[in-house]
């Protein structure tokens, strides 16, 4: 059976590489695109790596759009909550890739923020769409919010180790390094070539918006509360995220990494290995690399987790969900197949 | 009908590819996989960004393979010529994606590695593998030799130009930029990051092997002699090449981007487009962009080419060759969907 | 004795890589800073890389400026002329690093920028400042408008052979590849990180605004008319440039390189070398790298020519122009060791 | 007065940036350049980008050195021992730029290196090449071993808030990045462009020998023994070094800025800033900038530490600790100027 999906902010990185995915995609069929300010012009336009470039974008309106099984949101924060709910009341299952959902609560998105969600009461009804935590959930829901790209890295690193009871859940610190896409579609001074190439920066020390939704996420998996320190680091690539999360061992090391390896054991796209991932096996694919160390002598645990931040960490991760809303094989249309050579 | 395929070279940068492509084949499926120094090791501790890891690669040794239908030659110059008579004794058919049965005569092969071709009688007998040049030959093929890189880009822009009469074959400049892929998997004090970041250079001056290749390539086509002048740069960047292509207009400028376009009406892998091509929008795809602008001023044309390298210069055009040789559809296994963001 | 200067526009790419030459040389202190949209704020907030980023710029202004022995202008394209005419009448040296007052004609002019010169009269008054070819006039004057990045890297390649019948002034075609701070400090999506890495690109093909300025160049040096074939390519590196100089060898191919070697031996900053020049070992410097290379096969002579964007072919260049203008060693505050490992 | 000085391992990395600062440096002439395997070959040979390349570089023997005042070893771990002390019995005053004399003691060397130091009575009569922390032991040397760059970035952002009791001795974490030039001019398969671009990764996890060395620097600085957590990062650039480094706060977070700022009030290459720094902002100078963060809900403090790994992580400090040796100006051929655009 073939499934008919939007694709609603075509025009940014994480809906060029949704349409590159469901082109190739075996049971599902793009049959409407849309985009704010490119409304009106070929997908080629903004994309010209893609194939089909000859297809329009239309606005992004639901009384515009064809009848549809499946919406893929990637918008701008602040845009999803506006168009999300009338797709789900018309029937569309939707998968957001933007942050307006992501939340568990009110107070956290203040804290995110600086304001309240314009609808709270929502946010309840949205599953956070980390399949290798949330699985079950996110199969039977009909809208689900996937999880930011520094968020995916951390938590499939540090879940499962916190749930198990075998690194503290108060005193962790991820260290993360992102590639440039990350950053989206922006055209800013910090973002030019210029700017960027030959170095690296730290920015949102303490506050970077994805921190209270690395706690949210720990804490629905784990049930107790989390205070976790986070510091993001932009490195001239464009693409591809390492999260170094450092945490204290609970009790005596053990063998940490057979913990993480038995927990994954069934996850098609997580892998355990035995050395540090660098991110570049895993651009292009939809596949996260962990390796897991401990430290006797400090008492400290380090997992390292790579992945794509526009693939599992954004794309890739939307179309797994949609393969479990939709009962499809859970790598219909991926890869775990990166693309460097 | 699944036709069953040996890559053999698979450590390699164009063999890795190969692999990823190969695993996502609807009807291709490898059985074995050889190297030479790397055999006896895991396809992973290669490739450690491809799924599919733990397989293991097995010597370059027709005796020790398993039945084939197809076999993939990614090897280091001067080894393909060593199996693949062997090779195609069994009635495997073979494509080469190395340099030794490229070229058309033993001639041409000392203008190029300055020693002669140590089974010159058998040139004759491999079919240059352009499919868009040469589709009805690759099809009636059991032996085809893919083009270089360069080759590949300077052909598609230059060949029906020449044949139309636009452009004069005297006269012609190919000035050529690849990324740093384009020179294999090899580990030298000039490749490494220190060396190649941060800038670019020329090399293999007046005297790139390519040059001849490009020269037979021509003429193959043409029917006429060339004497071309070839300047290969590299670039700090992975993969992707662009060829800036300059000749002398044969009469007045016309159009030369209508006869380019009407020329590749139906080559499912070329589009010549109204703005120079960037090499980001073709890398990770099969796909070659060209463009083409005459100036009255000066009498000169340029066209310029821009394809991956490992793609539709190497991994993705041995695919498509091969899809010809087995009766595949051409596109089989190949996207026109480059990668980048 | 020390020289007065002041920088008017300090806050671009040129402008502070002018700051950093003049901070540390001998005879020049800088007494002012000019900036438009920047003026009011320190110049660390638009180089946080110089020292001494606490100097205030002020606005663009003659009636502002403290009394000055030199200005240097780096301005944006159309702006030098409004101010340059009255540093001139107050008794100021100047060196334009713009492209204001570098063409000998208003007709020159008008095919590069597709309008009448605003002071077209004033044009002749203006010295070229390439001083490896005009050193006497730019000692001799008391305005000079500094080349382009590509003129300067293509006119040294080439004016001494086309001077020395060695090669035809006709069919010259320069391909050239430059790095992002070409384009100066501009912020727009074409300039982006996620837009520039991993990608070349030819831009302004028969139709670049340089293209007339290399042909005003060379008619200048050669007294001959000149039309030549010129691309820029623009490549993911900061800085560095390199020309690729084709031209058709006027009788036999003899020892171009000992001719270029010949006119070169007393300058300070050129250097002839027997391997294709790497802009990476001219990045930093104010050197220029050349090669020459002929075929007889084909009847081409190649020469290259790299060198720093933004130090032969902006900022070291104008100090260099200073240097003469101001009766200095022509050398002073100018290294040729380049900076990159 | 000029001082005669001997740079070698001229050939490496370290080395060249050594004799570019060197040859700018006004009172310093450098009178021999010694190399390993490079020995009989010119200067230009190893360092193309740098001036006077037709100096002959000879070799590493104390018998073929002409008379010098001081001497830089810029060589691999393991070689300085066998020269260092030689060159002291001459009365040559020596800057070790190497890693074999930067312990204090043979314990710790066994953790670093896994083996005995061989000249282990010798370690305590190395002063630890720091100015910033230990300036007048440096002016009173006559041995100085100059600090890793991990170190260097490290102890000048921590050193001064554990001496102050601000930051908690015991639970530090210092996350790292570096630029690929910190590996020096290794030729290996996973410092190529291909295995390097577009990529990061972490290393030496737990274990890594620049550990003990921040270690030791904090120990003698502070009085007390510190157990840390180090984890470096390859990013892909040539050069820069950035720290995040992470403290529990040992009472109310207080103005940590205010504490570090005073701290530097003097330091002529060190700045606090109010804003993350980046490694652009540095690469090319003898600077460092620091930026101080504290967090009271975690009770953590973050120090931001960005050098250039070559200049205040090598050369550049080596040459400071030079000048206060030698007692002339501590800044002397020197320069806060980053070479960025």
């Amino acid at each position: 059976m073939t499934h008919k999906a939007a694709v609603l902010g075509a025009s940014g990185y994480a809906g060029g590489q949704l349409v590159r995915l469901l082109d190739g995609h075996p049971s599902i069929d793009v049959v409407y695109l849309g985009a704010h300010s490119w409304a009106g012009q070929s997908l080629g336009s903004a994309h010209p790596q893609l194939g089909g470039g000859d297809r329009i974008m239309g606005p992004i309106d639901v009384n515009m759009m064809p009848e549809a099984d499946m919406a893929f949101l990637a918008l701008p924060h602040g845009e999803s909550w506006k168009i999300g709910s009338a797709l789900v009341e018309r029937g569309v299952k939707v998968v957001d890739l933007g942050s307006d959902f992501r939340l568990d609560s009110d107070d956290r998105y203040v804290e995110a923020y600086g304001q309240h969600h314009p609808l709270a009461d929502d946010l309840s009804s949205w599953v956070y769409g980390l399949p290798e935590l949330f699985g079950p959930s996110i199969s039977a829901a009909g809208r689900v919010a996937a999880p930011g790209c520094y968020p995916t890295s951390a938590l499939l690193a540090l879940a499962p180790l916190v749930h198990e009871g075998i690194v503290e859940i108060d005193g962790i610190v991820v260290d993360a390094i992102s590639g440039v896409s990350g950053a989206g579609r922006k055209v800013s001074a910090d973002l030019t070539f210029g700017a960027v190439a030959e170095g690296v920066r730290a920015y949102g020390v303490f506050n970077h918006r994805h921190r209270p939704e690395i706690e949210a996420g720990l804490e629905a998996f784990v049930g107790a509360p989390a205070s976790i320190v986070f510091t993001p680091h932009l490195a001239p690539m464009q693409a591809g995220l390492l999260s170094t999360c450092y945490g204290d061992l609970a009790g005596a090391a053990g063998d940490v990494e057979a913990v993480l390896k038995d927990f994954y054991v069934d996850a098609r796209f997580v892998d355990v290995i035995g050395q540090p991932p660098q991110t570049r096996w895993v651009v292009g694919s939809n596949r996260a690399l962990l390796s897991a160390h401990a430290d006797e002598r400090t008492g400290k645990v380090i997992v390292l987790s790579a992945i794509d931040n526009l693939g599992k960490g954004a794309a890739g991760q939307a179309v797994q969900c949609a393969n479990l809303m939709l009962g499809e094989p859970e790598d219909a249309g991926l890869t775990s197949a990166g693309w460097l050579p």
